[in-house]
């Protein structure tokens, strides 16, 4: 394999304050692809200058998506089909928003020429080929490309996410996971064993595609568990929840479908490390804990650590790549539950790949973002 | 063709008071064909002994329909492919739940082997082939039977669908329109020009089918008008409006979809054959409003006519058989505003059926419907 | 206190097949007297002779509940003032849908007039009123009626049911929780250590009181938790836990509010009191569920597991008194996850209370409620 | 009554390019008051210096509004009590976002210290007090101010905008009424007889108040009409028609409430002012109707007139300040079918409120609305 250039070589940072970067999407048509657009045709500094699609090649992207109509943009963009030499010529950054299994295809050939991809796929996730094929069922891809990707979640892979050429854009679930989790893992504060995540997702989640099961009448006024008790986003969660933790983590993950648009709603039930049975030893943990996530997010623009007796609302940050934590500790029990909300398309999605972008880019982290 | 047999022979009316009969259901999986099965399953005069769908052949009725599985006819019942010959001998009334085009392939047979239908597609529901091929865009597959079928609107043709052998059941659209206009139009109260009908009705009205645009994210948080200006079912409406008019009446019909599974609003702009301008004018007319839909409708079960400030609304007929109409006079623009709440599947749909079912075989016309 | 009479010498069993009981509701104005309400409307034996509530006072049911108004029933009987005096004289029996804290002010003297009571309160729930204060923040209002009452929850206490002159119905929490886990912790088959129940509520549990948090547009697109970590009903499932277990049972447990009218979908997560590593000891352990849950419910009419690979879903059960059961072995955590799907205003209120009246009355247990 | 400063003098057009405006919003805790907070703290020379509310004095934006938590600007700034002599110091501009009849009490005093005004509450869109007082049921407040006031909609008043000091912004349905019919009104291609406006709204136009009917169980699953056959914004819709016109319109609306969070759609039902009854007829109106919203709106970046078969569907405006319009002939009644979809929060309040403060500052007429 040809070896890739260097990306810090294309892209020097920070790029100079009036430069903006040429950027594609892949797979333009579903609710990843769609949020894509609407983030990348607001952002300061990204020009958008491919979209493609094999079913709406030809038209404009305002006949495809008319909420975008007003943006001149989007009335002179058209949809494409999806070809990677062609692509290496227009965009300096592509996004693949494609089923998994596919995004290596154009993934290998545009990193080839030089051109970095933000894949929102599964494909580059997992550092291991053996994992993915236990998890996703198929041989992986492109199994040489999985050592270079980084893994797209930026409160904790910045530094790796500046130079890399493939991104590999984390799950929705995963965010929702990993976020509240891991900070409380790498300062010592709860068991690595025994994590339970129950989850709730609107339902785009389900990807825009016809199927009885996401028919409005078969999802309104309706609640159900599916995919447990091994959903394939276990793979990526265990995976770095286990880097983390310095060992194995194995854990439960129950996500259900519930009728919303948008929005994950998880609640972890979590071991603290010490008992706490006297008050003062529930204070003391408290502080630790609020320590743990002030180190952890207290400038991060896209964490908000509830206090008092807030709770976490997918109504408050559907639209918004705001990913809200709050905690309680439970004297009864000895656990300590944290609850997350985010948008799955956004900060779960097309959101964070838009902040590693921003992040890759050299822009302020929250350019087109807030 | 053979003429088919009279159905008062087959069915002496009244049946006897510990008589049941054996129906079936072809084309029982979509969401009036789930009903069908709902209100057969608690009819007390009822007994389903046969469900149809090519898709669902060999399961049971409580496995495709798991609200069901407490009914043990529900366990024991399986779905078998539909068979115009073997369900003749199974049922003595048979319903049908089938796309338009495809009915008359049962409804023929079963007929002539004087088995009685009832339709709930619109083959059967237009008096003129012409008009069907203009409205539906392909030649009738059986213009013979147009002439003996009875449109089945209890509140209309109670008397024919007595002894009727088909049973062309209405439109969900139709009723919602016909019962508030009738009565109306029939006592002269209103002009037969210039009626106008404005439609809302829930998703389930589109039918159980995989399509992009009834996904659950493409209609939740979402209110639009389709069809227009010449929807089917305008075919039916102005059928029954000219007959009641005694001439040719041509309306003004807009449906659009709104985000609820059930339930169909309709408001309708009449104007009324009198100019009220004083008060004792629009009091005399009030009175002869009020007048003419009690004496349509004081005696109807599935009638009911709102009285004082109320006004429709779905939520108080989903699940039932039931139609709300309320009305009111603007002495501002002269005109007469009558409004209609129904639930699209049940009296839009199959409760009417079974409310003709109840008429055909003598039983008390609420039976199973309240 | 004067000892009330003895509830078998009011209500001989089984009452006469012709037979109807007079009933009554107090406070009928909510949601769960809503549907109480629509169940005696219906139901075969019981005569609903009185309906309470101070707002509505001289209004009949169909004008405060236009969905009811086809009953010839519901537009005869009229609200009234409570007055325990006056329902003792009407009814024989009598349901509470009140607050908590109020019940025993009716309870109390219908008791003693040898009026049976069905209270869907939790004021007669808990066998301690120290526990009733810890959790509902006032001492409790009739301490002395506690040791008579029977916790109803037919499953478990059919027996005692059957002569109860005071039942306490279950909240709707608890319901979805304790029959999917009772049977297990009876049989030793999971730990009663470590239980964590994660539910989903439909907004009807919040009642209908007129608060801004549970406005249209407050919980329309919203999943939110609320109540952790010491909701109330901890108390009433802790306590039959306990009773099952034989020991201290302390349980986690995190509600979330979801947009929909109704529904409660609970997941559990269990510890198997053994270990299961080989396929072997898997499928061994399987077995014994499957036996444990045959046991306890297959001649059950109103709890249904599930089989295959089968999820429960809310829409599966809403409007019915059915509670849907799954579960799953997870060998990579070596939990078991048990999921339960209930109307929370049905099997998880009101229906419940129907069926611990027709035991109580003797009729058929699903009378009025299939 | 003193004489407000000229309006021109405080603003000199156009405001230098880095110069932003000192901004306002009394009554911000209702949702239009929320979408004006979510718009001036995202736009680029919109400064907030206070929101008041009694409810939430001495809070946060953030605290109140979670959803807006990330601005560092919600951080900081704080809910007030309303005071207009402290709201004059502070900012240059100032929305009212009140309920009616309370407007005034703000809005005379700030315009005499000459601070610029722009009242969302229906108080200053009539120019008659006559006519407020027949619709609103109380006498006018100011009637002072009515002949200075100019009725916001900027694609028709766009000239009286720039120098208006008290700005009366349009309600949300008289918004999806004026923009579709005013254009063909004045080119005289309809009658002004008879038109008729039948509009579904999200729940959000019932503001946030803790009323039973906006429950989300008393709305979910749910459409009904109300406020027919007067409704209040009759009262705007039928003066602005009427000025247009040249001669008095009297209109047919009818409003009803969707389970939707957001969004209006509105289909009006007219009459050509020349019948069409040859292809060739039917054909020169299409071309008129369309020459005349190009005229209208071609270069309007608020209005989408739709083309081909695309019809208006809200979710493709809700959260944007567009209002999309398509329009239909029928050729078998003669009419003209037009319908209308915006964001009745948006370009129904408080983007359109936004729109006007643009223009009245100089600023684009898009900054902060796409």
């Amino acid at each position: 394999m040809v070896r890739p250039p260097v990306a810090s070589a294309l892209f020097p940072h920070p790029m100079s304050t009036h430069q903006s970067v040429k950027v594609a999407i892949v797979g333009a048509s579903g609710y990843s692809g769609e949020e894509l657009v609407r983030l990348l045709l607001n952002h300061p500094r990204a020009e958008l200058v491919a979209v493609t699609s094999r079913q709406y090649a030809g038209q404009s992207v305002a006949q495809v998506f008319p909420r975008f109509a007003s943006h001149p943009a989007a009335r002179e963009l058209k949809f494409s089909e999806p070809d990677a030499a062609v692509l290496a010529k227009q965009a300096q950054l592509v996004f693949l928003a494609l089923p998994h299994g596919v995004a290596a295809e154009y993934a290998v050939p545009l990193n080839q020429q030089g051109v970095r991809v933000i894949d929102l796929s599964a494909d580059f996730r997992l550092r291991s080929a053996d994992v993915y094929q236990e998890f996703y069922a198929h041989e992986h891809p492109a199994p040489g490309l999985l050592a270079q990707a980084v893994y797209g979640l930026p409160e904790v892979y910045r530094a790796r996410i500046k130079d890399a050429l493939l991104i590999a854009s984390p799950g929705c679930y995963p965010t929702s996971v990993l976020l509240p989790v891991l900070p409380l893992l790498r300062a010592g504060l709860i068991k690595p064993d025994g994590i339970i995540a129950d989850s709730m997702s609107g339902v785009s989640g389900a990807g825009r595609k016809a199927e009885l099961a996401y028919l409005f009448c078969e999802c309104n006024e309706s609640v159900r568990p599916y995919g447990l008790p091994k959903h394939r986003h276990l793979s990526e969660i265990e995976q770095e929840l286990s880097l983390a933790a310095g060992r194995d983590v194995v854990i439960q993950f129950t996500p259900h479908l519930i009728p919303v648009n948008r929005g994950i709603l998880t609640t972890l039930y979590l071991a603290p490390a010490k008992h706490f049975k006297t008050s003062a030893e529930m204070a003391e943990l408290s502080d630790s804990i609020t320590r743990c996530y002030a180190d952890a997010y207290a400038n991060e623009p896209f964490v908000r650590v509830l206090a008092g007796s807030a709770l976490p609302d997918t109504k408050n940050v559907v639209g918004t790549n705001m990913i809200e934590i709050a905690w309680r500790l439970d004297p009864r029990t000895g656990r300590l539950i944290v609850m997350s909300a985010e948008d799955n398309i956004v900060k779960g999605a097309s959101g964070q790949a838009v902040q590693s972008m921003n992040i890759a880019c050299g822009f302020s982290e929250t350019a087109g973002l807030v």
